[in-house]
Parts: C-alpha cells; sequence; structure tokens
C-alpha cells in the first residue's frame, strides 16, 4: 500500500499518540486530533484515572516503538495485592510465584506526554489540539470537526481514518446514528460507580503505606483499591453502588456520612486520608461500563481501535495494555502486506475481537474476584497453591491471572479458556478435600497436584469443545 | 392510582393494541398512536412476518382480556416439525409427547385487527393512525409526533407513556440519545438475513403439503421454513447468511442462481413453488437481530414493553408471546395496588427482564438446532426418547421446548435452567451410552432413564449453584 495516504486519527490518548507514533515510524502521513488541550501544557487532570496497571502486553507495545527503557522510568512496580481487612490486619498476595512477574503503576499523563513527544519526532506526523470530533462519515471518509479555539466547525477529508476517541467514541456514534450497515453494539454499565480520592505524601515526601503494592479494602459489595504515584502519593479508588446497599453514592451526601462510612469500613485508609471530605465532594463520581461492537470498520475507509471498539471495566489492570496491543496486532497485519486496508482491517477485526471480548468478560469477573473473592479462605488458599505451583514448576503453571498478565504471547481468549479451565480444576480440587492445605507440603506432593491440575484442566477443556449439542 | 389518569401507548401492533385493551378494560384513558395506516382499512403486509407462531403463553394473555375463542378461529395447529432431507424425504417430529401440547400458526394482520376492534370497543380507549413518534422527551412525558397526513408535528403530554413501538423504537433512541441516566443497551445481529416466500394453495384451495406441522428444510448453515395460513396457502422463509458459503443473500443476485440453488438444496419446495422466482426479487431481505436493555422505565414516567424492551430472533416462536406475557406480567402488577407508577414499573422490570433475556438466548440457541441439529442422529435420539417419556409419563416430564412453550406458568428464566440441565443430562448420557436406543423399551426400563435424567439434572442444576468462585 502507498505510504503517500494520508491517515487521521482521532484522539491524541493513550492509544491514538501510540498508533501515531507507529505509522509515523513506517513512514504514513499521520494528522491526529484531539478533542481536549495538549496536556504537556495544561493541566487537564480532573480527578479521574490518575494512574494505571502497565503490564507485559503494554510493554510489548513499548518494545515495538524503541521506549521501553523511557517508560521503565515512569513505572513503580507493584509486587501483590495487598489486602486490608476491616481491623486493619494486611496481608500481602503476590501476582505470581514467579519473582520477574509484576505489574507496574503508571501515570496515564506522564506516559501520553512521552508518547505525543515521540510521535511528534516524526516529520510526517502532526498532532492539532482543541479539536473535537463530532462526526464521520465514513462512506466519504471525512470527519467533521468542532475547533474548540475559533469555535468554528472543518471537515477533515483523508485516505483513511482510525478513531482512537475512547468509549463515548463520536465515530462509533456515527456508525450506530447512520444505519447504513448491520452495526451490533453494546454498552453495559455496573450498578457500581466510582469515585477516585488520594493519600498524600508524608511531610517529608515518603510513602503512608507500603510502596509496592495494589492495596485492596475488599468489603464483598463494594471496595476501595489504591496505587502509587512517583511522588509519594496514591491515587485511591472508591468502587461503591449507586444506590443499594446502607452506604452508596446517592446517599453520601454530607461529610458526616462519608466520615461515619469510611470510618466504619475502612478505619485504616481513612487515618492516612486526612484530605478525605475535601477529594470525596470536588471529584466526580464516574460509571462503569462495557463497550463492544462489531464491525469495527466499514470497508476500508475507517477504523475504530482501542476504547472506541472495546471499552473495558478496569478490574483486570488491562484496558491500556489491551488497546497497546492493538497497535502490535494491527502493526503485525500491516506486515503481512495485504493488498488494500479493506483486507488489512478485516484480517484484523477477524482475530482481535475475539480476544477483545475475552477480557472485557474478564475484566467484569475480576471485579467480582477483587471486592469479594480475594477474603474467601478459599479462594485464599487458592491463590497460596498457585504460588506455590509457580514458585517450584516456574515452566509448567501458570494462574489465570499469570497468562492474563504476564504472557503477552499468549491471546486473551486463550488465556481466558485455558486460566477458566485452571480455575474450576482447582477449586472441584478443593471442594473436593482433594487438597487439603499447601503448607509444608513437599516439591513431590505438590508435583501430584500439579499433574492431577494439568489432567483435570484438560479434560474441562474438552468437555468444553463438545458443547456442540448442549447449549440446546 | 387515580384511574382517570391519561396513558398514552406509542404504536398499536400486537403488543400495543393488547396493552390498550387490557388498559381499556381497567377504567384507564389510553391513547394510542401508530405510525402505520390502520391495517383493517388498508392491505400493508410487506412480505415480512405474515403469519406467527402462537402457542400457551401467549393464549394466557388472550384469556385475561376474554377473547380466547376468538383468537382460535384464527388458528391453525402445528403438532409438531416436519423435516425435509434434500432427497425429499419427510419425517415429522411432535413438539411434544402429550397430545394436547401443539403451537398454532397465526396471522399477525387477523390477530393485530381483532385486538384493534376488541380495544376500540371501550370509550376510554382512542387509536390514531398515522402518527409516527419522532421521540420522547421523559422527564416532562411528552412525546413528539409526525402526522404522516397532514405532514405537520405535535406534541401530546400524558402521565404515563408506555412504548410499545418495536425493535426499531423511538422511545428506546431517546432514552440512548440524551445521555440522562446510565442505559444499558445492546443491539445484536446475527451473520444470516432473511427472506419471505410463498406455497401457494392449489387450484382447489388446498394446501400443497401436510397442513398441520412446521415445515423445515435444515441444511447445515441455512435453512428454510414454512408455516400454515389460512387461505391454504404457506409462508415460506429463507435463512441464509448475507455474505457466507457457496450461496448467501449477496451472491443470489439472477433468477438462474436462484432456481440453481433451490434446486440443489430444496428440490421438494421449489416444486410447490413456482412463484418462487417472483417472490425473491419482490420481497425484501430482512435482518435478524437481537435487542436488549436496561432500565425499561424512567422513574414513573415512561416504560418500554414489547420488542422495544426485548426484540428477539424468531427462532422459538416466541416473540410475540413474549410480548403478550409483558401484558400478563404487567396486568397482575398493577393488581398488587402499588403506590405510584416508579413502583409498578420497577416491580414489573425486577422479574421481567430477567425473563426476557432467557427467551432472547433461548431463541438464538434454537437458530441452531433448527437449521442444523434437527437433522442430527443424535439430536434426534434425545427427541425420541424426550417424546417417549413426556407420552409414558406426561406429569413427570417435560422437555426444554415443552417447558418453555406450553409451561405458561414457569417462567422462562427457570425453563431456561432447567431445559438446559435437562438436555446436558440426557445428551451425556447418549454420548456415555447409558441410553442405546428407544425402540421397543418397556415402561419399566423408560422409568429408569427418567430416574436417572431427573437426578442427573438436579446433579447439574447444583453444580450451576456453585458457580461462585468458579467463573473467577
Amino acid at each position: 500500500m502507498n505510504k503517500q495516504q494520508n491517515i487521521l486519527i482521532i484522539g491524541a490518548g493513550l492509544c491514538g499518540s501510540l498508533l501515531a507514533l507507529r505509522l509515523g515510524q513506517r513512514g504514513y502521513n499521520v494528522s491526529v486530533y484531539e478533542m481536549r488541550p495538549d496536556l504537556r501544557k495544561v493541566d487537564i487532570s480532573a480527578g479521574r484515572s490518575i494512574n494505571l496497571a502497565f503490564s507485559d502486553r503494554g510493554n510489548k507495545a513499548m518494545k515495538l516503538v524503541g521506549i521501553e527503557d523511557k517508560v521503565k522510568a515512569l513505572c513503580i512496580p507493584m509486587n501483590g495485592r495487598m489486602i486490608h481487612d476491616k481491623e486493619g490486619h494486611t496481608f500481602l498476595s503476590n501476582y505470581s510465584g514467579r519473582d520477574h512477574e509484576y505489574i507496574n503503576s503508571i501515570s496515564r499523563g506522564g506516559l501520553n506526554a512521552l508518547l505525543l513527544d515521540e510521535a511528534e519526532k516524526h516529520k510526517n506526523v502532526s498532532i492539532y489540539f482543541n479539536k473535537k470530533c463530532k462526526s464521520v462519515d465514513f462512506k466519504k471518509t471525512t470527519a467533521l470537526f468542532k475547533d474548540y479555539e475559533t469555535k468554528s466547525e472543518f471537515i477533515e477529508d483523508a485516505d483513511v481514518i482510525i478513531a482512537t476517541d475512547g468509549a463515548g467514541s463520536a465515530m462509533r456514534k456515527s456508525y450506530y446514528l447512520a444505519k447504513k450497515f448491520l452495526f451490533s453494539f453494546s454498552q453495559d454499565y455496573l450498578t457500581h460507580g466510582y469515585k477516585e480520592l488520594s493519600i498524600l505524601p508524608t511531610k517529608t515526601g515518603d510513602y503512608k503505606t507500603y510502596k509496592n503494592a495494589l492495596h485492596i479494602w475488599p468489603r464483598g459489595r463494594f471496595m476501595l483499591i489504591a496505587l502509587p504515584n512517583l511522588d509519594g502519593s496514591f491515587t485511591v479508588t472508591l468502587f461503591l453502588s449507586y444506590n443499594e446497599g446502607a452506604y452508596n453514592f446517592n446517599n453520601l451526601t454530607t461529610p458526616e456520612i462519608v466520615s461515619e462510612f469510611f470510618q466504619k469500613e475502612f478505619p485504616d485508609a481513612l487515618q492516612l486520608m486526612p484530605n478525605l471530605i475535601e477529594d470525596f465532594f470536588n471529584n466526580p463520581t464516574a460509571a462503569l461500563g462495557t463497550v463492544k461492537c462489531s464491525p469495527w470498520h466499514y470497508k476500508g475507509n475507517t477504523l475504530l481501535m482501542g476504547d472506541s471498539a472495546h471499552a473495558i471495566v478496569p478490574f483486570y489492570g488491562q484496558g491500556m495494555n489491551a488497546s497497546f496491543e492493538d497497535v502490535v496486532e494491527f502493526d503485525a497485519v500491516l506486515d503481512q502486506g495485504l493488498e488494500n486496508w479493506e483486507a488489512v482491517f478485516k484480517t484484523y477485526e477477524a482475530t482481535r475481537k475475539r480476544d477483545t471480548d475475552a477480557i472485557a468478560d474478564l475484566a467484569i469477573d475480576n471485579f467480582h474476584e477483587m471486592k469479594d473473592h480475594v477474603a474467601n479462605p478459599i479462594f485464599q488458599k487458592k491463590r497460596k497453591l498457585e504460588m506455590a505451583l509457580e514458585e517450584n514448576f516456574p515452566d509448567e503453571y501458570s494462574s489465570k491471572y499469570s497468562l492474563v498478565t504476564f504472557n503477552e504471547d499468549i491471546n486473551y481468549h486463550e488465556a481466558m479458556t485455558r486460566g477458566r479451565a485452571q480455575d474450576k480444576a482447582i477449586l472441584n480440587m478443593i471442594a473436593d478435600r482433594d487438597i487439603s492445605s499447601t503448607f509444608d507440603m513437599t516439591k513431590e506432593e505438590l508435583k501430584i497436584i500439579l499433574e492431577k491440575v494439568k489432567t483435570e484442566t484438560q479434560e474441562i477443556l474438552e468437555e468444553g469443545k463438545i458443547i456442540g449439542l448442549k447449549n440446546c
């Protein structure tokens, strides 16, 4: 395909700026239009997803564009989940039994700024800010923008338009409203919303609690989590129902009731958050939704990528990683030398859709796991066993969490299928008392369990394949 | 609640006209606005769903409004599926082992006309035609209409608005576009579309093939079906992929290729359809979609009902029956004497949503069953066994099909859960050769199998309940 072609990217968020960088490296003429101001010049953090979990799939993309080391400097490793109970007791549950497997907390703004800087180094890449996409004419391959500075509207024509304009994508809305093709689409909201709060650094700039973990206060129907920032603070997020339960976002309306709620449910966190009330009433409450759709592309003209194609809830820490992986997968399809953009878009979607559907479902599962199951003894037993298996047989066992998070060469769908089967196998074995306790288990005893888990998993996977008639 | 209140119903299709009739009977002031002309005065059949399957859930609604006998006169009983293979061999697979359990073919137009007539007998019910709803302001409880006769637009104010305006609902679109509350919504299209064709009566007005069956020509990736009409004709529907396989809607573009396709795949049907080519090119190809959404209501102001809330694919013959059952369930909630409309809408949706989600999923399953599995020997063995069980133990066994279709007092969700577990139990037993052949089985032998099926089903159901941790 002709590299002189003009590619228009809508949105210069994490996915759009990475895509611009990669397509710039490949030599395309790239124009990016972003509705917000340049975040490198204006402070536009608005109390929403200040930091994010960054892991191996995201890192694979950073390697692709050659900025792995620069990104590493922005990362704070988190080796596991630090669980806080109501009495303030804590225990650390590692993400993996292998030392080199951990996730990272990273600043959204810092990473986005880096990607923009890198993209703009290419003279064939131009980025325009304060230009809001209002709609896309996907038959003509044109996009209508409003310039927030001049207040005027203008139309941009391109050879190809790729929309990376997030969960509220204007192009996806144009697909839906135009009714020019059969567009399957879903938006699903959880009954819970979220609000960002903070634990500020000590006066000397230190972390007030353990730095290298993702902190969780699981309370069954709701939870609090905290991720560290480079400046010594933590960004804290409260996940809570809008209108169910004794305390919910609809009735947490006064400082007194908010304090009461935290005092009762998260007393140790409250101690670290003298600024709670201010944060609580200054920061917005936001919704948690999953978006799926299909097709992502219209012929060879337009393509949805990143959150615009597959927005997911944040509970697997995979939202950004999945969007970065989109660019890796798209890049691999470009390497195939297909005859035209339509073939590229089709090939990309044919395998990628299955994987982004999988991570969307896994993220919903993990919502329940984090707020509830991590505090369950059976679940804890399972995690301990998995850690022991990973530690003792690093080349033979990976938990579902590891498959999803640390095995970037296994696709999400495969990770989900195998991971779920393993979970079922282990939980069945625990329920049947085939596994009593992992304390003081010898390596030989663990080996026997490993083989049993493998056999059981295989059986479950094979039963799954016979489904055929079973659902009818 | 005050019966002097004005209820505005959008859409006078099957659900809207039944709802108007029932609310009229209850004494409310009801105004119905329908975008199409009055189908009792103008012939508006457009080659789309001329007849429908009518069964026990729908009939329960007819009993509620006291028109069971009038509806019966419009019905043609269909006792089972008549399967046609490529060589023109046929065999009948009954819907139930109990003689009084069968479904009916009914004319959409005839039934709708009856419901309109009955509704209009109430002087507190007014029906207006040629008035197209463009949008609903659900905060103000007003609806904007376009009058197709005068070409003018007007706004109607009401105490309550209930939208029964079908899969393309204007009110649902207003919910989606207004973004005033968290509206979960999905539209999912199948890769297959459908086209209606016909088998005309003989010159003497007789049926050209067996009258009392739903005819199916299952071909794995596509199928043809036919339902009888009172005038001796059959309405035939071709379900076929838009663009996959050797023959599809995108490449069936000439009379020659259409004839070739039917000659090859449906030779016995083709013989009965000298009018095939004319039908094929005159009638539209339509899409098959599932719509789910939530919430259906906005406070006590507005409510979605029928296809506008839950459009489903036609393969379980339950679309109309589910919409009629909506009215029965809504009526039962009205009987509870709740304090206001918001409480009524909430209570109604709280149980009904789970059931309409279930029938939506069952309908998708049945697509695969009809086009594919009915021709599979294992499936046929299963159906034979189920018929024998129903025949010999009429009070002890009901297949999933019976639970869904003939057990109007078991809700869809329960029917799905129990039915799927039974299917799994029986198919497992057949796979494990626990059941060799039902030929010449004694009642005692059947009884043993029945008990086994019951035990297995119970185990599967209980395993399902432990899911808890298993999906995480």
